[in-house]
């Protein structure tokens, strides 16, 4: 049994975005057994117990039988292979989803998540706002060409790669980027309505003791409330 | 023999901080064989043959006997497998270094690329500018406590995992950051001494006709000249 270390209680403003629920969405498609233990994003992280597992004291980290493993793409990486989703032998295949997973993280998070500090804080800078805007579209269109293409980001078949650029993606919502590219919205409407992820988000919210959709809000609803 | 598709020509401003140095350093490392196939960054990334290599249009790209692959983490762990420094069987030596070349790009890269960016644009939001280096020195004393015990990120092995961690240490020279934090400096001080990465840095700078010692400034001798 996999132990998923995610949160029981974070500020309003981020249910539903943080980052242990990439976890829990893999873990719930790959059909792993596992079990939550519970965080709150105040008191338990700065703990020394908790600062074995994960350095910078963040959520998510596993541990499967004494193996503790910290940071998101390395975790979904583990768990798919674990699940023979991806194999050791299948090099290639293996380094494919690798890389998707990492340009979900590296290419489109960055600024993704620095626009949303950046309308989270209010900040001035409208000139760093509009760049920021800009580079994430330039991001979006390459993508959107793709999933002309195909129905996931590397071709017909749902990968965790999938989980990162959707966890990606949902960050956006509502502040009428996705909503310009037809394909990225379709396929974020497919993958989100998937029945892994319907569930993990409904445990997610019960969990953490939020109002049933509370983790769909889109950024404009949460700084509106 | 491996292609790397790094940069012929970029801006003064980022000489000696591109990323297709991460991928150099470790063939180097590694004693892996390559060839650099040199891109203009104002013409060559934009044609479509080059987006067949690269969605985003970005640097680096490798090419091992028609296999193409980017992202710089995923391209990282991919050499060092086929180098034999990490091997299919060992899956938790495996996981430990993706856990760690994703902590580097995830978790130290972003907060470290924004307050980069923030500098050479010489935003106004000096609120911003305050936040990121409290973020950023979160992290350092995450990892400066870890290389108080080990002298590599991981364990007494340089990984692929080093060489990421460093290329974001480096972006902080001379912000006086770096600087507050003992073991991080020795460590820093110790990888860059690596004839590795002298010999990379020093083809680097002659590749792209920049004056020897280039690579090697600090953020604010750039912003000075």
């Amino acid at each position: 049994m996999i132990t998923i270390y995610g949160f029981g209680r974070v500020p309003d403003l981020v249910v539903g975005l943080t980052r242990d629920l990439r976890v829990l969405w893999a873990a719930e498609e790959l059909g792993l057994p596992y079990q939550v233990h519970a965080l709150d994003f105040e008191t338990d992280l700065r703990t020394d117990a908790y600062k074995e597992k994960s350095d910078f004291g963040q959520v998510p980290v596993i541990d499967d039988g004494g193996f503790v493993l910290a940071e998101s793409g390395a975790i979904l990486l583990y768990l798919a292979e674990k699940a023979g989703a991806i194999t050791a032998a299948d090099v290639r295949r293996r380094y494919e989803i690798t890389r998707w997973c990492l340009a979900a993280l590296s290419t489109l998070e960055p600024p993704m998540t620095v626009l949303n500090l950046l309308m989270i804080s209010r900040s001035p800078d409208t000139e760093m706002k509009t760049r920021l805007t800009q580079w994430v579209e330039m991001r979006l269109e390459a993508i959107d060409e793709r999933l002309g293409e195909h129905a996931y980001i590397i071709d017909e078949t749902f990968t965790v790669a999938d989980v990162l650029v959707v966890t990606m993606l949902r960050m956006l919502g509502g502040l009428g980027i996705v909503e310009k590219f037809a394909n990225v919205r379709a396929y974020l409407a497919r993958c989100e309505q998937r029945p892994a992820w319907q569930k993990v988000l409904d445990a997610y919210e019960d969990r953490l003791h939020a109002k049933r959709g509370a983790g769909r809000r889109t950024i404009p609803e949460r700084l509106a409330h």
